[in-house]
C-alpha cells in the first residue's frame, strides 16, 4: 500500500493533510483535497468512499431505539447532518462503559469526523470518563447530550429539566393539586437526579408533607406500576419521566377503577409523536430536540483543521409545557384529605 | 504500515485469513485468530477494535427513523445481532441509488461482515441493482428485507402482504362492509404494488363496482387526506398502509363530522407501539418483525469462510391481524347505498 508520507511529498502537503483527505475529514480546502486525491490515485492508493465524496462522517450513539425519544434524537441529528452534507453512522446499546468504549473506537476506525453521544455513560453518576478523553485527545470533537460532567473537555447540550419540572408543578398547583407523585427510572442517572432535586425543592415550598416518589423504570410497565403505587399513596396527579411511562400510568390509574383526568391527572415527558393520540391526549413536556440537535451538529462539524480541540462548553435549552387532556382540576375534597 | 503478506508469511496462514482477522470477520477459528493478532502486533501493525474484539460488525440500512416501523426493524435487528455477539452500525436516508451506494461502500470501508437493507431501493420497481452486486461480488452476505427482485443473488425476507390484505378484507366483509377504500403511498414501491394487486384481486370477487384507492404518502397528513377522499367516495371502511396513516385517517374521518368506528372503520398496518393507545385503539396488521429480524441476522452471520456467497433465497413470513376498537359493523343502510 502506498504510504501517506510518499503521497504527501509528491502532493507537496503535510502527511496530516493527506490523512485528513483520505479519511474524508473537513478542514482541507477543495483544491488541495482534489490534488491529494489525484496524486493518491496515480500512486495506486485505494481511495475509499469517505475520501471520494459523501462529506464528513459523524458517529451518533444513542441508548436504544425502543424509547421513541431516543429515536427522535437520532432522527433529528441525522437530519441536521444530512442537511449539512454529512453522513451519519448510528450505534446503540452501550450498556456498559466497556461497550461504549468499543463503539467509540469503532467509530474512530470508520474515520468519523466527530462523535455525538445522547444520554451515554456521561449521564451516569461517577461513571469513568477516560474513554471520552481518548477521543478528545485524538482531536475528535465530542458532543454530549443530556448529561453534564464537570471534569471533561467536551461540548455539553442539555434540556433544562429544572425549568421543565417547575412548569409542570406550577400547572398542577394552578389546578388545585396538593398531592403530586413523581414517577421516574433509575435514580443514579443525571436526568432523574435533576428532576428529583427540583421536584423536592419546589414541593418543599408548598408547606405540605413530602410528596411521594416512585422509582421504577422508563417503560410502559414502569409507569403502570408507579401509577398504582402513587395513587395508593394518595396522589391526585402523577408526573412521569417519559411519555411511555405516562402511557402506562394512564392504564395503571384505570386499573384502580379511577378515571384520567377526572380523578387523577397524568403528565408525560418528551412529547413523542403519539403523545397527542392517546386517550386522553397527554399533557407533556416537549424537549427541544430540534434546536439541541441543530446545536449539536453545528458544534460537531464546526471545527476547522486548527480548532480540533474544543474547550469545555455547556448549553442548556428550555423545554415547553404542552397542555392537553390528561390534566384537569383536582377532584373535590382532594385538598382536605389527609395522608 | 506492515503488509498483510508479511504477517501472513510469519503466521503461516493465507493473506485472506489475515485480512479477515484484522477486519474482525467471522470464519476464522479462535486459535488462528489469536496467533494472527499476536504476530500482527509484534510486527507493529495497529490492530483496530474490529480485530481486537466486539465480534463481527454488521451494517443495517433503513429508510428513516421517522416512521416507527422502520425504527422497529432497526431495533429488532440490532437486538438480534447483539444477542449473537455482533455489533451494529445503522445508516439512514438512502433517498437516491447513488446515496445508497455511498452508504453501502462506507459500510464496507468500516469492515462490516454483512449488510442488511430494509425497504431499500430493491423495493423500487426497476431501480438498478449493480451497487448490490458490488457487495455480493466482494463476498459480503446481503440480506434484503421487504422487497423482492428476481435478478439478484441475495437473501430476501418479506412480510406476506397477500395474507395481510386478505385477512383485513375478510374481517371487513364479515362486518358487512361493501365499500372499502385503500389508502397507500407511492405506487411504484414493492409493498404498495403488492397490497394494491391483492386488494384489487380480492375485491373484484365481491361482484361490486371497483373499490376506491387513494395514493398519498405514508404519513399522518397522507392518512388524513386519503380518509377524507375515500369517505367522500362512499367508503365505510378504510384500509391504511401504515399505522401512522391510520392515525391521520382517524382524524380525517372526524373532520367530516363522522365517528370511528360507528360510521367508518379504520385499519392500520404494522402494529407499532402506540397502535393500542389511540382513540379508539387501532385494528391493524402486525408485521412479523421479530421473526424476520431473527432470520435476517441468522442469514447475515451464518456463513463461514467457505460460504461467503449465498445463493438467492426468498422467505415470506405471515403477519397477524390484530382486531381492536377502530373496526365495527358497517353502518345500517351502507350496503344499499349506491355509488
Amino acid at each position: 500500500m502506498t504510504r501517506l508520507i510518499d503521497i504527501a511529498k509528491t502532493a507537496g502537503v503535510s502527511e496530516a493533510t493527506v490523512s485528513r483527505v483520505l479519511n474524508g475529514r473537513a478542514g482541507v480546502n477543495e483544491t488541495t483535497r482534489r490534488s491529494v486525491l489525484d496524486v493518491a490515485r496515480q500512486m495506486g492508493r485505494d481511495v475509499g468512499p469517505a475520501a471520494a465524496g459523501g462529506g464528513p462522517l459523524v458517529g451518533v450513539l444513542v441508548p436504544d431505539l425502543d424509547n421513541q425519544v431516543f429515536t427522535a434524537w437520532a432522527e433529528r441529528i441525522e437530519a441536521e447532518l444530512f442537511e449539512r452534507g454529512a453522513s451519519t453512522l448510528v450505534a446503540l446499546r452501550a450498556r456498559t462503559v466497556e461497550r461504549e468504549r468499543d463503539i467509540l473506537q469503532r467509530f474512530l476506525h470508520c474515520g468519523v469526523e466527530a462523535i455525538i453521544v445522547v444520554s451515554g455513560h456521561h449521564a451516569q453518576e461517577r461513571a469513568p470518563l477516560d474513554h471520552y478523553r481518548e477521543l478528545t485527545a485524538a482531536g475528535i470533537p465530542l458532543v454530549l447530550v443530556n448529561g453534564v460532567r464537570e471534569d471533561l473537555e467536551a461540548a455539553f447540550l442539555s434540556t433544562d429539566d429544572e425549568h421543565a419540572v417547575r412548569s409542570v408543578l406550577t400547572h398542577l398547583q394552578d389546578l388545585g393539586h396538593q398531592r403530586v407523585g413523581l414517577a421516574v427510572g433509575d435514580e443514579h442517572t443525571w436526568p432523574v437526579r435533576e428532576k428529583l432535586r427540583v421536584f423536592e425543592q419546589v414541593t418543599s415550598e408548598w408547606g405540605t408533607d413530602p410528596q411521594p416518589v416512585a422509582f421504577t423504570d422508563f417503560s410502559y410497565a414502569g409507569g403502570y406500576e408507579a401509577a398504582r403505587d402513587l395513587v395508593g399513596r394518595g396522589a391526585t396527579a402523577i408526573v412521569c419521566g417519559s411519555d411511555v411511562m405516562a402511557a402506562g400510568a394512564l392504564e395503571g390509574v384505570r386499573s384502580q377503577g379511577l378515571a384520567v383526568p377526572r380523578d387523577v391527572s397524568v403528565v408525560g415527558y418528551d412529547d413523542v409523536f403519539w403523545a397527542s393520540l392517546t386517550n386522553p391526549p397527554l399533557t407533556t413536556v416537549r424537549q427541544a430536540v430540534g434546536s439541541i440537535a441543530r446545536a449539536a451538529v453545528r458544534t460537531a462539524l464546526g471545527g476547522g483543521e486548527d480548532s480540533r480541540r474544543p474547550a469545555r462548553t455547556e448549553v442548556v435549552v428550555q423545554p415547553q409545557l404542552i397542555v392537553r387532556g390528561s390534566t384537569a382540576a383536582a377532584p373535590d375534597g382532594a385538598a382536605t384529605m389527609e395522608w
